[in-house]
């Protein structure tokens, strides 16, 4: 087998860091490639779940001694520290490596120093490759470790014409099945998914990441948040049940806003101690309309179904938006045909003040 | 020069016709390749504008002598009578033509009979070469004369959340200038421009074809319809302006339903017997529901603008959907990119009842 270049070596990187999306909360995803000096793959990892091996601890495990040497490829900085698992920026050292490839470096202050150890062992160190498509595949865990609270999604289902439901409320099923598929894959990616008690009263949903042909569980299951400022979630509620675990976040234990609900910026950061990392905010419009408003939404995925109702509750109110000039401007980086429906993909301007 | 592939004639006559939209009505679009016997392009022409040279007389003219034993592609059946030019059948049999491929044959009544003519002459006719594509190119001209009322496009412009205007009602603008300006050329491509009187009195729009840079007016210029019951259609409103022909349709001269609003099938059929072949409903809410109600849309071009408000009047109301299993179910059959906005092209499905 011929020798692979750094850059492939990191673009191949990059996607096994990807298959660890969703399990490794509250840690990143990491990929890492191993090259011997003849630039040969020799070894392949990715960070699987949280207290399970790093990824150039699996790569390493797989090369031997083979990468004595050879060239580490890494998405993402070697940590430093002995957490649940031992110092990866050591045993890359003892492995015998001679140069580490690094696409980012690793905000996290308790683990990143990754690169000096590396460095004063006289390994040389790379840092830069590919970091634009790494930090892409790391946003949420980025964003949240460097600003303190998680990265947030807002994900709507409507018509075309903006509609969540049909003017006497059925809304099942606005969007094909085919779209819903990925609605759950899209919560197997999160640590949480919030829903206003306005949602959990009128449509009872169960919140969880379900297979939607046979109806089974995911094995891992994101926190359920019922924001509920007077803490009226019903007992009989669905995601009361024992499918996922669930927290009623109230305005007595999260602190209230002046309206009385649920103040965001501190359940945000509740969620931020609990490990949550990524939030996919998924109803109601009034929720929605809040964290917009408060511009905390850091990405839109709006599922789109090609009907129209002309009437009907809309997919978003009270955005804190009364004039035009006033608009919440976004812009869009994907759309997809997703069965007969488009998932639009749209992240929000930067506001001022 | 090589000779070309009959089916890459017929390629090449659709583009040709294509030039045509919005200047032919109420004729249709007709591209004509000329071959020469050794399959070389000797000629090429298209219907400009109603009154001047067919697409084959354009192409006969620029062959000349050199079509003789040639073949003509071309995109709908040939006349075959004589209007404000001869028949196109007799100009290929007199120019010696050899053989006539056609996409498309030519359903009105008047004017059909050309393949016959071309087949009595000893002319070898060929009918269906990329009708798909030619039937496509001419979807109104085609739909309109097949069933006797024009090809009607619902053109919308609104948020991601459905909205199309802010609470305060302002609205412009919602979508870029480059949207704005591909609304103009969609405008061009048309006979007619709708709009209810509410949206005439609450917005004044000018509903003509302009260059958005200068101001210009094209030399073309739809007619203006305002749908207007009443007949409350200021005398000040800029539509009645000399920038173009204006029709106020009111239910006295047009024929109510039972609400006492403009009946639509009647006023589809006096358009059409104005030689309107393509209308393009631009507003408002509740017209756009009218005839979405009464399925009598053939095509929906919305302009999504990637911004969000949360509140402010819809781009669709009243389209007399109660419940979601009545949803007006849609195709997309376009997304396209226009400056920071989408354009969503969608066919409703053809409904029972």
């Amino acid at each position: 087998m011929a020798g692979v270049s750094v850059d492939e070596a990191m673009r191949r990187a990059v996607e096994l860091a990807a298959r660890g999306l969703g399990t490794t909360s509250p840690n990143p995803v990491v990929g890492c490639v191993l090259l011997d000096p003849g630039g040969r793959v020799v070894g392949e990892g990715f960070h699987a779940y949280a207290g399970g091996p790093h990824a150039e601890i699996v790569a390493l495990a797989q090369a031997g001694e083979r990468a004595r040497g050879g060239t580490a490829v890494v998405t993402l900085e070697p940590c430093d520290h002995t957490g649940r698992t031992g110092p990866c920026s050591t045993a890359l050292v003892q492995a015998g490596i001679a140069r580490v490839v690094i696409a980012v470096p690793d905000p996290n202050r308790a683990a990143s120093g990754g690169a000096a150890t590396l460095r004063a062992a006289g390994i040389r160190v790379d840092l830069g490759v590919r970091a634009a498509e790494a930090e892409a595949g790391n946003v949420a865990w980025l964003t949240s470790t460097r600003r303190g609270w998680p990265y947030v999604i807002w994900k709507y289902a409507a018509t075309l014409d903006g509609r969540s439901a049909a003017a006497d409320g059925t809304s099942m099923w606005i969007t094909s099945e085919v779209a819903r598929m990925d609605v759950h894959a899209l919560r197997g990616t999160v640590d949480a998914v919030l829903a206003g008690v306005g949602t959990v009263v009128a449509d009872d949903p169960r919140l969880t990441v379900r297979n939607l042909r046979d109806g089974s569980l995911a094995i891992r299951q994101p926190l359920r948040v019922v924001v509920d400022s007077t803490g009226r979630t019903p007992p009989g509620a669905r995601v009361r049940d024992d499918a996922a675990p669930t927290w009623i976040a109230t305005a007595e234990e999260v602190g209230a806003d002046p309206e009385g609900r649920v103040e965001l910026a501190g359940l945000l950061a509740a969620l931020h101690q609990r490990g949550v990392r990524a939030a996919l905010v998924e109803g109601g419009p009034r929720l929605a309309g809040a964290f917009l408003a408060a511009g905390l939404v850091d990405k839109i995925v709006g599922y789109v179904a090609p009907r129209l109702l002309g009437a009907g509750p809309a997919a978003l109110t009270e955005a804190g938006v009364t004039t035009i000039t006033e608009a919440i401007d976004c812009e869009v980086v994907d759309v997809t045909q997703v069965g007969p429906d488009l998932r639009i993909t749209a992240l929000p301007r930067k506001r001022e003040g």
